[in-house]
């Protein structure tokens, strides 16, 4: 189910208060205020109203959101409810970090595979995932994964990229810092840290 | 200097339209549309026309903006005019992998300093930068460095932003996977890369 009207930028936030909502339920709490729910996700009150508008009027005055109510419609919304299985592509520092990550649980993911073209890599294993080479790639067509990671050097991104699609792979988390091209039906997020660090400077005063 | 009527959404997007920007006019181009430049960034031209009226309208009809100028401006407005140099704590996979990451210079950013308590790593160089004892963060206060990157394991985050706190850091990048508590004056974005990956099947068909 999409729902079409959903702006990209409330889609981003999604997740961040999917986090926040799995927080304050393991704290015990039912229900949750917009104003409270911003505290603990950084986010101001009135984007938040304004992001669950989008997707129907079921807060209640004075009683807030009901967590787990608003935590089940998220996860429809992004289309969480079946568990993900994810292919990585490049098993260095931060491929390897990525294996080790313990958050990708929350939201039903998994890596269930992963690739890397050094001859002492292959075989080995990281948190229990094998790494296989890179040459077996296109038997990913037949192993029910349906999202891809990039985490290999930014000159070989693009072939890793062309080899995802033709197995079929329908997104793409792209760690190389720079934009690969792939069929517009396929959806490519990628993430450059350094946008995020660049956004710090702005917000201290200057020495 | 700050422009404060600028949103959080706006600065948000300004490194990714710089980063944009310094690729387009490496391939040669002075003058750019809001339309290429959405193509290029992928974000809709009309919210890039919103993002840039906030710091005065300077495109021209038919021209589009001159790269060279828009680039100086969203500079000026990131303060990104200095080189900062930030301290990383944590030099595990994912610390490594930031040690290697090619893309903070673009910036202006130089990890300077890192950290790590394992006596293992400690005097070891990972891309020139030597590891040091943890407990030789107190040094910080005197080296010029206004930025800390946490990449310590979960547990060990709020110690370690307390510590960088207590040397008077401005500006903290957490990649913990949890929120961490600071003074107000201290600005703090938390990178939760499996946030990124959960926006991934809301934009992929069911199977």
């Amino acid at each position: 189910m999409r729902y079409h009207k959903i702006p990209n930028e409330t889609i981003r936030r999604l997740p961040i208060y999917l986090r926040g909502l799995t927080l304050l339920s393991q704290q015990g709490l039912i229900n949750i205020s917009s104003s409270k729910l911003a505290d603990s996700v950084n986010v101001n009150h009135w984007q938040i109203r304004k992001d669950f508008s989008y997707f129907g009027d079921f807060g209640k005055r004075g009683v807030g959101y009901n967590i787990e109510t608003l935590t089940r419609r998220i996860k429809k919304i992004l289309n969480l409810d079946a568990v993900h299985r994810a292919a990585l592509v490049g098993v260095g520092n931060l491929g390897s970090a990525l294996l080790a990550y313990p958050g990708f649980k929350m939201y039903g993911f998994e890596i269930a595979v992963a690739f890397d073209n050094d001859p002492a890599k292959i075989g080995t294993k990281v948190n229990n995932v094998v790494v296989e080479s890179i040459s077996k790639l296109s038997t990913l067509a037949k192993r029910q994964v349906d999202l891809g990671i990039i985490a290999v050097p930014e000159q070989a991104a693009q072939d890793v990229a062309d080899a995802l699609v033709r197995v079929g792979i329908k997104g793409i988390l792209n760690f190389a810092p720079r934009r690969i091209n792939v069929p517009k039906k396929i959806k490519v997020i990628t993430i450059d840290i350094a946008t995020d660090l660049a956004r710090l400077p702005y917000y201290i005063p200057s020495t």
